[in-house]
């Protein structure tokens, strides 16, 4: 039997995140880009607007033909072109010229404004289109100016982003056909225990079917990064140790879920040894999750987290996920995290630092939180509800509806900068 | 030119939603089921735990053998199995036997209770495999009973909820190596307007790059359906005209975007005779997206989308996700919606409803509202920014920092069961 010497929270993120790595980029069609992450800061190829425009339907005109115009002085202008949007004119408006413009379409030469088509009369005059004006048009008025929204060369936003509906926008605005993103790490998952079967297999006395690689799978795709699932392992040190190395020569990161019990049956520790790898730490004071292992081998990272469902959930969230944000150059790479006010009840004492599964609410402009179920280990249906997890502090006596406690949100893509732990600043990406 | 009566936002809502549309079930491999919309309410296939195990690594013996147990009286039980997670002890114990016992293997015949490792002595006696114990240990101590979390046939997850790392370890454990989801909606997009180049074009005078296109794309993905494009038409009548019928028969739902300006270049009205379909609404009391028009022919929707970025990009959420959300069974269709405190002045007067492009924030417990740059309608980098939208009614002075006002989430997935127009209840799912 090994030793355990628990580590706080704080100090096993902190262990996990000193060795954390940055992927690198890979070009990918802007049709695949939706939830990848930047690899390079985005700057504008051009002016928006690209030209002086109309944000009408109307006509442009000059301002100064327009001076002395007023219901009692209508002023009559010759309606030389139609442009349609996407079109040029070629003519240049001269004195008392005016040219019927499309909502987008380009402001011609010699135009300084645009007055808008609900406000002019329209008129066939000897077989040339006429509008009569009853108002003074400033200078200016109704052009989108070039520039304005944004200048060439202008950043438009950061790497590490994740590409959104909005974000879409903007590449293809900017003519990114191909966009730079950060190439997935490949998280490799194998899930051990010989209680395990397979979700097609029929129950049998003493097993059990295998959720964790599936969830994990789930989370491994939520949080950005590719999954590898390696078979499952009967607990036979053998291969377990050639299926470990061999998910380490091929992944960037490796997971195992279960075997890290305090029993006699558990390889790992011994597995460790063998590779000659690092345990960073093998006990944290939390819960569910407290036996969470982490052990590098040159630089490498493998993550022992526990066969218990929500052990193996809280555990992945807290440490796995960061170093997937991270790789993908997120700079808030841990849950995002507020405070809520509790909305029942939560008696139970918390000797260690408890996260409890639970769901987050809104109610006027206040956020609360309510746990889902039964808060035992093994309540696997109680993950299918959560949205977020409450944090307690370890040492506290239980808390009461409407007690303010921190949250993590699970299923956010903003996320923070800091760990829970900080108090957050208000501010932008 | 054709006359525009404009409706409330609310009253829009209510004629999309009165031809609402449930999708059927297809079924796919639990590695293809994240985020899909579950088609059926999931039911335990056995009970948790399916038989009574143990929550530790220990000793499985009989309560009664312990009766008269302390420091002072050591009670001694000779180990007569072993067993492992999966496996299933043969035997049945008799007075003062044990079995090792690791966490989740089933308890053997017999035994009525577990002491954990950490309590008991072992020891060697005359080759015989020795226990002490100097504590009494209660019947059901350390054991988990079958079926105390979830009963077999017990509801798990209804219908119409999306499949997240929770849910898939819950399908894992019930056996749902195929999962039954709703078949995504097709839905076709079809961007005018002789203004737009694509994505991998050079800049010419007079032109933009089609954006819309590109980010309802990304809008119709996060919403959970399927997209088609057509190719960009010329603002030609006979060509726009049968793509939109091609459209109609190959898709679900239908968006066009641009052309439905007032000006004279816009076919859409015409399209729309053609087509024989019944307009619902041309104009909308709000901004961005006045001009949002939905028509529908024998029951299916055409969404006809502003060619403004802004605009075009609130439409969709406001009026075509919904319907999508709806057709995926999902009983929270609409955006979730909440309450937040203005984080800055907003003090533009609102003669309509306002959509602004904004940013949430949660400091302490309570939720705060930026907008994010300009608010235009055609800053497309505002949208990149945003990740809700602030509805400020129609009649409205301008708001001061400290106000509170309603917000439209967009990043979130667990929706709203009504629009933000009415009281929202807290409730689960």
């Amino acid at each position: 039997m090994i030793r355990r010497k628990p580590i706080w929270v704080k100090e096993a993120i902190e262990k996990v995140m000193e060795r954390k790595k940055l992927g690198e980029i890979e070009w990918v069609s802007i049709n695949e880009s939706d939830n990848r992450f930047l690899g390079e800061p985005l700057h504008a190829d051009h002016d928006v607007p690209p030209f002086n425009r109309s944000p009408y339907d109307g006509f442009a005109i000059r301002s100064k033909d327009t001076m002395n115009a007023s219901s009692t002085n209508p002023v009559k202008f010759e309606v030389i072109d139609d442009i349609g949007a996407g079109q040029v004119s070629l003519l240049t408006l001269g004195p008392q010229q005016a040219i019927r413009i499309m909502t987008g379409a380009a402001i011609p030469k010699g135009a300084d404004c645009v007055i808008m088509l609900e406000l002019v009369k329209e008129d066939m005059i000897e077989s040339k289109k006429i509008i009569t004006i009853k108002r003074k048009v400033k200078t200016g008025e109704n052009i989108s100016f070039q520039g304005e929204d944004t200048k060439k060369g202008e950043l438009l936003i950061d790497k590490g982003n994740i590409v959104t509906p909005g974000i879409k926008a903007l590449l293809a605005t900017f003519g990114y056909s191909s966009v730079p993103v950060i190439k997935k790490p490949l998280i490799g998952v194998i899930a051990t225990g010989s209680e395990l079967l397979n979700v097609e297999d029929e129950l049998e006395p003493g097993k059990i079917r295998n959720s964790n690689a599936y969830m994990i799978h789930s989370q491994i795709l939520r949080s950005g990064a590719l999954f590898k699932k390696y078979d499952q392992q009967v607990d036979e040190i053998h291969s377990l140790y050639s299926e470990i190395k061999n998910a380490l020569d091929e992944c960037d990161y490796v997971i195992t879920t279960g075997g890290v019990s305090v029993g006699d049956f558990d390889y790992l520790p011994e597995i460790y040894r063998r590779l000659g790898a690092e345990v960073l730490f093998n006990k944290i004071a939390m819960r569910p999750g407290s036996v969470t292992t982490v052990a590098q081998i040159n630089g490498q990272l493998l993550f022992g987290l526990s066969g218990n469902p929500s052990a193996c959930f809280v555990g992945f969230e807290l440490y796995v996920r960061p170093i997937i944000r991270y790789w993908l150059h997120s700079k808030r790479p841990y849950l995002r995290n507020a405070k809520a006010t509790l909305f029942s009840d939560f008696l139970k004492p918390n000797p260690f630092n408890r996260f409890v599964r639970s769901k987050v609410n809104y109610m006027n402009n206040e956020i609360f939180v309510e746990p889902v179920g039964l808060d035992k280990s093994n309540v696997v249906t109680s993950l299918a509800w959560a949205d977020c997890l409450m944090v307690l502090p370890g040492g506290t006596r239980g808390y009461k509806k409407g007690d303010i406690v921190d949250i993590l949100l699970l299923e956010d893509q903003t996320g923070s900068d800091v760990p829970w732990i900080e108090e957050q600043k208000f501010s932008k990406l």
